[in-house]
């Protein structure tokens, strides 16, 4: 009975079958079987240039991939742990197809630098898939800006209240971050984009192959300069999940306010029904589950984060198999990342805004205090002196149990002489706003600027 | 159309397709079923018992669930993602097959305190194999140690050799890390054998439950003594998960080793055939892969443990979603290490020790230097002078290529006259062992006595 | 000129300055110089009694011992970087004091076994300040909880509005969790007070040492029973890191929490001044600095954690230099656990509770609307029943704007017959809380049992 | 007694020390003086000419800060806890020096913008500095991979001999990785490089500021364009920290050879003794320290960033005081990789090759099995079964104890009739390698365009 592994003829005993299960990827890496196929082809028809395939193989190469993969897309493929991976997997489904041929695919490459190169075009696909949804959730939250460039809300520091913002320039902090998420993904690709396939098993080949055309028919920007680098580091798939982690994390905070916007208490925001569950014992219970559970995912990937500098750290050169683990650990970074920005985009556009409650929280809180300060700044106390007129004066207002905006102005004048009736202009939330009025400030007008120009971004 | 949620009056709108994905966990959570329905089996019996329920009920959802275990056994029971998760699966199919009874069921719990007490149960049992398993690793270990109790080898220190010992005592050094392994083991376990069922959504319930008569069912050794912390809290699953990131730390080093000791330039075992694979591309190749992938596997249960960490990180109190993100980790890691354990066992078996390239070893890199300088100390010099003495001596044997026990005596005592012909007996391998024979010592005396402790531990 | 290293004999070149500096840790590990020499003490102690020391040896020890821990607590000891650590540091004193005594007493030992020695040293006693604090913490919740025993507050899960439960109840949830942490505390201690000394660099000595003595001598509980394992393997601190880092989480957990109830928006607490710092620019600010430093701590923290398990995974026995940079990621956790903790259990005592506020957002949320629910099941309807009944009870108050308590009977009773006038006294707060007195439970007997409970546990 | 906070009027009583102590940031921040005291000067400049500021208060703050600078430089600086921060105590300093311009200076900023501006300044100079070192260790390995272009040394997939290749090809392997590092700390750069100055404590500041002039002056790319985000993330940190990580991963990956191919069995290598340091008790040992040490660090750094990474993890916006801890992980990063890097630059150039050992190793393991296969394809063989005729090859060879080079050609032409006398020249090691030779393979051809490659881009 013969054995079904390539490497078998070295061997005096078969591989257990525990061991065949520890060490067999098929059950994940047959994901990778598309970029597998696409890699194959354009090694195939390289060899063929290069006259190391004749034009007779490279057809049936060609024929018999292109019915493995109709089989593998209508999940007629029956893929075999015995076989290991994807690769063997497609391998011998070939060679049962079309024979010698078959046998010669392999030639002048290793699955080392096969698996590489299926990564590096799973990876450049799902970061471009990444980077669209970044785009349709920034999308999502400039829409909202645009909708609430005048709606005051209480800025927090400490969750403390601070000054008034607008609930759309709020918003578009998040842009400014899943933007430079974007540009980080951007950064990625170019260090993914680069054929690894031609490092053979570590050392390159003897044959007479030529790496840069298949570069040009996968469209790889350019080939990896070293066969030892090529097939043994993952460092684009830790600079990946890094970059994955940094979104989670963006959305781990944006969930974390959306919980409390939603929270009774403060009660600044609703999420729609169908974004939201129950509770099986608590009959009123309208839970945020989705950005609860987004902010739990963010462990999810960080964990992943983790796991792959722990499997990278230490390896000598070049491939251990240690580097299998990669695997696991990024797709689903990939798909926790995919899933949780489409519905992001979706959840976001099912946000209702209450702005009474927002501008409530305003008037709760001090928040023009700083607005007060400045005031004396321009009447001419130095601003140190200034702050601490305006620190007894909170203090005072605080233990009558009002605002500042409510305190008269014989009360205020007490605290400073420099003060009269045009400060109740500035003690207001939308006075307060209006004058932040300068690049990245909240004022109304700035918020609109700032929609115009991401709009124009997000469409080139 | 009936919305199949249990929590459906109150929502004006039905979950979106594409939340339901997102937020069921049936996929991964009906790995429980077994400890839900053995939750809710001594749940109904207490309720029973304390006129809750009447005996009928009981009778009913005995029956029921008995074919409902049944059916899961079997592969019979469909899944149903609109029914979230696997506790509303199991009392949806228990009320369709008995009626009101199982309608009857939920009384005076929440799915808090009911996923909290399937956890614990499921990670209970989980514990307990893995100790099993950690002692069949420890046995497979002391054989090894039995078996090469005098076998000699180079004890190394900063991969440089540093002086003779024993693969026996170098085995026996696992196993003390194993039984450590083991003990935190049983630790975690004591704070995990604790009911949370009882504490119902978050603060309890109104029905006359005995909490203590379902942890005596159940076998736990107590109940949480309070509601807030037994739904929300995942401390323990924390603690499992550090613990079992320090048995796949120890393994990860365990297979360093034996990676390097079956690299050709060390060559002191081999690993059996059937442990190991080829390549598809070099012919020779044996690889050992199984150590290769427990040490890259190590940062798969690490990376685990960082997105538990960063999960619980910062929650309020009670329970929120984000914890439906503990148990893919939580499963991963035990499935991980429980399979690492059991072919870890199985391959030390399979391990062949080649004791001449140990000996080899042992004398090319001045092993005995240490013995000489004890050599000197016991005739009289301190240990700092005789230090340096020992390290003149160990430069010129280096500058002629040779041992220090092949220089003459006449060349050795010119570095100290206190030398006699009685030094040679101290620099050979087995004088040098055969002198560290203390507790915890290299000696094979002792090494044979901690076989012999060890034996008897594990027996226990 | 005499180079200063006690290894220098062999070397053709003397150690370049930044690698002096680079790898000298006399910097941090003169933290451990009182451990170090108690230590030493010990070891001479055994050996003279051993015999391998004089008793003239053993006194000059002593007592040149004696005046460098006097000049050490004085600050008069000149740390030299040249002498690499705390271990020569001290010898090289001690030779200068007493000669070749100085130079004997590193007779039978290494630093390798020395510093696993020191450092499980000063673990042991760090453990035991901490448990001190978490006791100290514990009681300092314990008086709060008792305080409030009856104090409604809302429960949330999902920080949405569950049910009533008490604020003392809340306290002690947290008591159970730093309870567990204690435990855990223990437990690590277990396995840190076990006996290194005696393995040498790593294979024991060929000195007729007496390591039970010496453990007898330093208060440990047990020896090292393999020395390859005693000098190499760091467990014991990435499971005290493990335990410190729950310790964090669980404190990070209640941080959210004052953070969240010091929100003007919620209300429910204040934070003494002290505890507080203000903003230099607001003047109105009073930001509850500690919580959230607490909060981002426990980053620090998590992050040694991961620092160290990195450190262990994959070194091959025995000791490696990587091992060096596990004192600065240990020394700094304890640092902050213990810091926080001290400062923890004052600010607890500095919070005011403002139970107003907590009652009105009991009545905004229908928490009791499982009462209802329950009430319902106790006049016959199965609990699913019920939950449906309820739900749209709810939905039909949200809509007035009211609570399920402000409806009138006949409302009630449209969406069940079953209703009775008894119903308002279940849905009172008050009348929620004292119907869950079962152990767990958050009625205000419940509470004010485990606050006896505790106390009693706190005071053994 | 004046408190000397800036922000006490409003508190009732003064911060506790233990409070002081542990919320001061001024014993780590105090680093950021010199960046502190630049970006005050940009503000201070553009708010004169803003108007904001008269011509004679901007030179008093100029002369102030001159001589603060000066004093700064020069050690003659107290610092205060009781002022917090660096930016409470450089600013107090200036006022006592110059009275109210001084108090003037804080006008349209907060301590939340200036410290992100601060951080900036300090981590793009950072970037810069690890840059320059990144491209002074490629450089040294450049040196090595051309002085080895054409020596012969082992190439190992799974620490089995694999393939023959140069150490000069292997050099430049980890040069890649540097170079794709470097890449990372440009990319990590454009993002660190925008002005956060102007977004004052949240929203922008009231005061007509021009934030493109102040960016000028300081040489920022851009402006932060959303105030909210510029004050509260730290997502640039975090980036650089990773990136950092990256390069300590690979560092420790290059010392996990170091330390093998200096391992007595192993021989490949020696280490200048000044890299290397002894032992307390071996006379014999040198050991590699300084990539053990390195190996070691990249733990700490890990740590670093999972700290981080926790750290920020859902943190509401704006600024809370969590983000304070970012600082003292991301000095220590920059510090343990600049000091890495530098160390490491000079070891490489302190490595003495051992070609006769690497040369005897690739003899010993089947090195050119693949040449044979390829010879055999080359010959009409599908590669498939080429693999298998050497596998069964090998396998007798390994019998006899001989290398396949060692077989006679009758014994060949057993396995294969396809084999001819040709054979023995693709047998040798250095048949194997001058084969490789294309892009990215390991033939010293290759070898030394890509020296020549990067001689020409490190220059640039």
């Amino acid at each position: 009975m013969q054995d079904s592994h390539a490497w078998s003829g070295r061997f005096s005993e078969p591989v257990s079958e525990l061991v065949k299960t520890y060490t067999a990827s098929v059950n994940f890496d047959k994901r990778l079987a598309e970029f597998d196929i696409q890699g194959s082809l354009a090694h195939a028809q390289m060899l063929a240039e290069a006259g190391v395939l004749s034009a007779d193989d490279l057809t049936a190469i060609q024929t018999g991939m292109a019915e493995i993969l109709a089989d593998i897309r209508e999940g007629r493929f029956a893929w075999s742990v015995d076989l290991e991976d994807v690769h063997m997997n497609v391998e011998r489904r070939l060679t049962d197809k079309i024979g010698d041929a078959g046998k010669r695919l392999h030639t002048g490459r290793s699955r080392n630098d096969q698996v590489a190169t299926d990564i590096r075009l799973w990876l450049r696909a799902t970061i471009d898939t990444v980077v669209a949804h970044l785009v349709e959730l920034q999308t999502s939250l400039v829409d909202l800006a645009d909708a609430h460039a005048d709606t005051v809300m209480p800025g927090f520091t400490h969750l403390q209240v601070a000054q008034p913002v607008t609930f759309g320039h709020h918003m578009l902090a998040y842009v400014e971050m899943l933007a430079r998420d974007a540009e980080r993904m951007q950064d990625v690709r170019k260090r993914v984009n680069r054929l690894p396939l031609g490092s053979a098993a570590l050392a390159g080949t003897t044959f007479p192959i030529n790496r840069l055309r298949t570069a040009e028919l996968l469209g790889f920007d350019d080939v990896c300069q070293n066969s030892l680098d090529a097939v043994s580091d993952r460092d684009f798939a830790i600079e990946f999940t890094a970059a994955a982690s940094l979104v989670m994390v963006h959305l781990s905070r944006l969930s974390e306010e959306l919980i409390l916007w939603m929270s009774p208490r403060v009660g600044f925001i609703d999420i729609a029904d169908r974004f939201c569950t129950g509770s099986s014992i608590m009959p009123q219970k309208k839970n945020p589950d989705v950005p609860e559970l987004v902010r739990g995912k963010s462990g999810r990937v960080v964990g992943h984060l983790m796991g792959l500098i722990t499997l990278m750290k230490s390896q000598p050169l070049a491939y251990n198999k240690d580097n299998q683990e990669d695997k696991e650990p990024l797709f689903d970074t990939a798909d926790t990342l995919i899933d949780t920005l489409r519905i992001y985009a979706d959840m976001m556009r099912g946000i209702t805004v209450k702005p009474e409650a927002m501008r409530a929280a305003v008037l709760q809180g001090f928040a023009t205090a700083t607005d007060l300060a400045d005031y004396l700044v321009k009447k001419g106390l130095p601003f140190r002196d200034s702050h601490e007129v305006v620190a007894l004066a909170v203090r005072y207002a605080e233990t009558q149990g009002v605002d500042i905006a409510d305190l008269s102005l014989d009360k205020l004048r007490e605290f400073s002489a420099l003060i009269d009736d045009d400060v109740f202009a500035v003690l207001t939330p939308e006075g307060s706003l209006a004058q932040r009025d300068h690049v990245g400030g909240t004022a109304p007008n700035q918020v609109r600027a700032q929609v115009a120009r991401h709009r124009v971004r997000l469409a080139g």
